[in-house]
């Protein structure tokens, strides 16, 4: 006899079915990894049903009541409250503890001095919009970079624009050198950490990252609190660890930082490459342009002027000095990460992971907790599926991670620990910033780009006709694209041009990367975007969330549906849903855009037709694969083992050039740019850097892991 | 016996010779007109010897000393000065007089009320910077529009972006009415009256245009007195006559306004189709703002964002009332044009005739007066030829025109007044703002673009090499397109796409408009542009000019230099230099992008493919044509009468539908854009207009007019 929980969810499906007629999902497509679809669809609507708006809107507000940075007893609360949520849907749950390397800021000021002495400003000023209920929670953090040194320097000030490299290459070809200078940034384009990291080759003395209205206030939109748009005071938070060199521990790399691990498996601070070497902060605009509008010098090129009223200058002539005091708390400091599990019945040594952090800078009820009440959704779905008997072909991990914020930690240092078993994982789902509005969006490898469109295409929008429909509509509103925020953090490039519907690539900046990019699991990552301002503000609290990102829940609902799908199909698959044709297609792309490079940048001796033709040989051998896909032939788990050999083909043992832990010669986090994925990096930043010695050994390690995904490819076809 | 002032022109003649030597120009290449061209180069060397920078400072400085609006005493003093300075240097000078209809403000209030009554801003608030030695003059009028009504409305604000149709129309779109609003607009993208001839076909009560940061001011770079933009209290003034509708005296249409002309002869105010109905009046950015951020209602599209300091809102919900009460003196206004003569002894009918505004809206040290000093060392030039005995084949006349900034008086009346002589002119010159920095420039008819490239390999440039080297360089520089402002007047379209150095369509906005669209006169326009943020302001002083524009004034002597060479040119070539095969071409490329309109525009039923054959056919005839300028075989004088015709074929004796005074087929200021031109207008605006009648009687008429000038052409290669 059903449980009263189980009557209520037979109704909230049966309202849902009526919904489902009015606007039926699109299922008339094939779904790939599945030879009959049937009663997967059936058990895809039974999940469906399940996710609620109305809990997620409690869960949320319950994980986002007080700020819960990691570590913190408040971020304990919270995965108290996931690891029982958890176990309510069913989920074998344990709460698992690393230790990380982390600064708290015990004082941080700045002070602005003009060319007679004068104070022109003095901050950070606190947080304030008018009529904000959490604003005042004395367990805000005063805003600060995490991974930042302390430091006390007064110095000259010069502005670099986006601090890009090619931000500091223009400074350096007008003369201007930013050598014990303190240099000032303002967010987007880039991750922090780039910022800070140029700053740091180039001998600056500090540096300062303040939120431009141009990027992400009022010349977007109205601002908190009469719409999504950062406020005056706001600031980012951030780690500027460079993420583009390990993710997790910065004292650990490649390890994972057990609560027993020995100290001398733990690298000094000063040894560590992650770890920045000069003190870094951030400043909201109000606090920032005193010290802009005392700047003389040259004007900045055109593109450098940002939406504060009066024309930018570069400065660096000693019109205004600043005094940057940082004293940080850097200590070992316990997190915890919240695994579930659902043991798989055919193949259980091959997971499906899927996670979410779920620590934050302030209250997070966007980044992440967004994605968190979706998370929750979606595991209420499984554990009704549970009830009714399901039991997935594969092992099942849905993951909180902790201090994801700090530097992906608790998923790096999960990842790291669990390196030999993550080796047969099928896949990786994450979801961050779950949802900020209403425009769905994903990044994912090329093997998996289908298999999110064709779940998208099962989950209705609230915007009616489905999820699939309304993302492809959304791709081409120029206007919401203009509105978007650029915080740093959503710098998506989408480099596959061949595509309905693009999908990005897979960058950093989020815990899928020590899985694609340091293990090869093959990932995905899934968010409904809208303008946020308030990102790792005071102001990602319930209040900015429900008056601008999802007043009704119902994109969590929508989420919560399309993370879980992800999950349920990704489990039970008869045959792996991996395309590798559009991988095959994707590397030629690739590899004909870094012939123009090489061609643009005068690198020759580079034999690109060869490559191409690997490529191609390799997209080959995807579509016999692709024929038995689909016919389901032979022995599906030999066939499925081989399958999943690909992705982790694409490994280089030795890593890439000066950063060893990114062992995936497809994807990477830029050097240079942070977040944003380059492509087949190795060879891509040597052509960049104009070293045509290592873009030719570069090339030929491709080569060389695209031949093994060929290799194993024309075997499974067999 | 040379007199010490030949003495100083043989002695600056020898140094500029040193200059050639060091920066030889480009000579080599053979010049259309000339079989041989060695004689006509030693009178063009004997000519750029002699335009001086000190003593174009000189007559800047002495021009510009007080404010001269049209129709003041201090205008008629300027016509003295540049009329002693004709006739000093041999022309036979006249001073002639119009008469215009023209308004001058009495009183000119802006005052805007918050939703409570309470009084937000009140002005407009005097033009005032620190430092700046002219701002005080009393004879400065308070910024007004020209041709505005008076007017005392008060009444609720809509915001509508550049006042551009699509802007209109995306308020239609929005759901937000107009009618009956005080509709505030900013400055640039098209003409002001446009916005005002809009605003008003909507129903609007009336039209602010303010100057946003965005455009012209601290967006751009330092504003004056740091740099060369728009401060916060400077204001555009300017006419929005019906420009589109015709130019001149807005109740005389097509006839001379002369002192004697009786009353009859004149329309009415209330019927003068170029007059506009509704209260319009200009604002700074300092007393726009208040207003600005007082509205509420819908966000703007993001493109409407401007750079002053919060989100902008669309209004029309009450929140901000506006009063603004306008109180005009309009009366009839004499003119003086200034008119130099020198015979011309071979084709004395055929006039060539050069021309530049003096008037000014205040002191004009850009606008026109940098464009004036250039014409006096170019006038200064012929000086010198005439003394050492020089006679040019054709007459040339060099006019300062008077009440060009009303609405293209001065010109307008003179050419209506000799209409029937200016059938024979062979070409119209025409400087405007001469001199607003270092970045040459030029617009014409397609017939003479390869007449002006030509000439400008001649002339050496202040940064070195030739004018058309440095001109080729700076119109890649992107940079410098980036900070250039947008004022409005500077928006030249360049639709051809097929030329190494590009040069603009003639739209309108100055005096070539009565000569080539009126009349069928080949005209050009040059000037050397830079950032003007200063555009008619009380900041358009002798100390802007000297800090941003030119200080040593070496682009004046570069723009004596080109303006002279064009007249010389065109005075004494054996054959008239006009190129139709590139107006063959360009008439080509206009009509495929027309064909390419009507099919995105649903229209069909034009016979696109004809009409491109039967421009073909032009560029055909026009290719033998050509043959026989290079051979200078034949009857010269009947050929270059040929020749001249070819322009006027291209006239429409009906005029463009609703505007009769506009009779070219190929070039018009577009309705809704004022300034820049729309090619085959009649098409092109019926196309976009969807009416596809009206296009189809357009093109018929347009082929028409091509088939005859194919015609003259062939009757001409024979």
């Amino acid at each position: 006899m059903p449980s009263t929980r189980v009557l209520l969810i037979v109704a909230a499906f049966a309202s849902s079915a009526v919904l489902f007629a009015a606007q039926p999902a699109d299922t008339s497509h094939s779904v790939l990894g599945y030879k009959n679809f049937a009663h997967q669809q059936q058990l895809d609507e039974q999940f469906m049903a399940v996710p609620s708006p109305s809990l997620a809107r409690q869960e949320l507000k319950t994980l986002t009541a007080v700020p819960h940075v990691a570590g913190t007893p408040e971020d304990y609360q919270t995965a108290l409250y996931v690891a029982k949520k958890f176990r309510e849907d069913g989920l074998e749950t344990q709460i698992v503890p690393y230790m990380a390397w982390l600064n708290t800021p015990r004082e941080i000021k700045v002070q602005a001095y003009g060319k007679s002495g004068k104070l022109l400003m003095t901050g950070p000023t606190p947080e304030h919009v008018k009529g904000d209920p959490y604003e005042n929670d004395p367990r805000i953090l005063p805003a600060f970079n995490g991974s930042s040194p302390s430091g006390d320097v007064t110095a000259d000030v010069v502005y670099a624009n986006y601090g890009r490299l090619q931000d500091f290459n223009k400074l350096r070809d007008m003369g201007i050198s930013v050598k014990g200078k303190i240099v000032i940034v303002r967010y987007g384009a880039n991750f922090r950490g780039v910022k800070a990291y140029i700053a740091q080759q180039r001998g600056a003395a500090g540096v300062i990252i303040y939120s431009d209205p141009y990027d992400d206030g009022y010349f977007r939109g109205d601002p908190y609190p009469h719409g999504p748009y950062r406020p005056e005071t706001g600031v980012q938070r951030g780690s500027i660890e460079y993420l583009f060199k390990y993710s997790g521990d910065e004292l650990t790399p490649g390890i994972a930082s057990k609560p027993g691990l020995p100290a001398k498996d733990r690298l000094k601070p000063a040894d560590a490459p992650a770890l920045p070497k000069i003190p870094t902060t951030p400043l909201s605009w109000h606090d920032a342009a005193p010290i802009l509008k005392a700047l003389a010098g040259p004007s900045v090129p055109h593109a450098w002027q940002g939406a504060l009223p009066f024309a930018y200058h570069i400065g660096g002539q000693g019109h205004v000095k600043v005094h940057m005091l940082l004293k940080m708390d850097y200590k070992y400091t316990k997190l915890w990460d919240v695994i579930g599990k659902i043991p798989g019945t055919e193949y259980p040594n091959d997971w499906v992971v899927a996670g979410n952090h779920r620590d934050a800078w302030t209250f997070g009820a966007v980044d992440p907790n967004s994605g968190t009440a979706a998370v929750l959704e979606a595991a209420h779905g499984f554990g009704v599926l549970l009830k009714n008997g399901w039991k997935p072909k594969r092992t099942i991990y849905i993951c909180s991670w902790d201090g994801e914020e700090e530097g992906l930690i608790g998923s790096t240092e999960w990842a790291e620990d669990h390196a030999t078993q993550l080796a047969h994982a099928v896949a990786y789902f994450n979801t961050d910033v779950g949802v900020s509005g209403k425009d769905f969006n994903a990044s994912a490898v090329p093997s998996l780009k289908n298999f999110i469109r064709s779940i998208t295409r099962e989950v209705p929008s609230p915007k009616g006709g489905t999820v699939y429909q309304q993302w492809k509509k959304s791709q081409d509103d120029a206007e919401a694209r203009a509105r978007m925020t650029n915080n740093g953090f959503n710098n998506t490039t989408y480099t596959a041009t061949h595509q309905p519907v693009r999908i990005g690539d897979l960058g950093s900046g989020s815990d899928y990367t020590p899985f694609i990019q340091h293990l090869g699991v093959p990932s995905t990552d899934v968010s409904s975007d809208g303008p946020y301002g308030v990102y790792h503000s005071a102001f990602d609290d319930y209040a900015w969330f429900v008056m601008n990102a999802d007043p009704t829940f119902v994109y969590e609902q929508e989420m919560a549906r399309v993370f879980g799908l992800e999950v349920l199909h990704m489990a039970d698959a008869s045959v792996l849903p991996y395309d590798y044709v559009t991988y095959g297609k994707e590397l030629q792309e690739y590899l004909t855009a870094a012939e123009a490079k090489a061609k643009k940048n005068g690198i020759t001796g580079l034999d690109f037709a060869a490559a191409i033709a690997d490529a191609k040989q390799f997209t080959t051998a995807a579509q016999a694969v692709l024929e038995r896909q689909q016919s389901e032939s032979g022995n599906l788990s030999t066939f499925n083992a081989q399958l999943r050999q690909v992705e982790e083909d694409f490994l280089n043992p030795a890593g890439l050039p000066g950063r060893p832990w990114f062992k995936h010669t497809v994807y990477a986090p830029g050097v240079y740019t942070g977040y944003a994925a380059v492509v087949i990096p190795g060879v891509n930043e040597a052509l960049d850097a104009k070293n045509a010695a290592q873009a030719k050994a570069q090339l030929a390690d491709l080569v060389t892991a695209i031949q093994h995904g060929t290799a194993t490819l024309q075997a499974a076809a067999k």
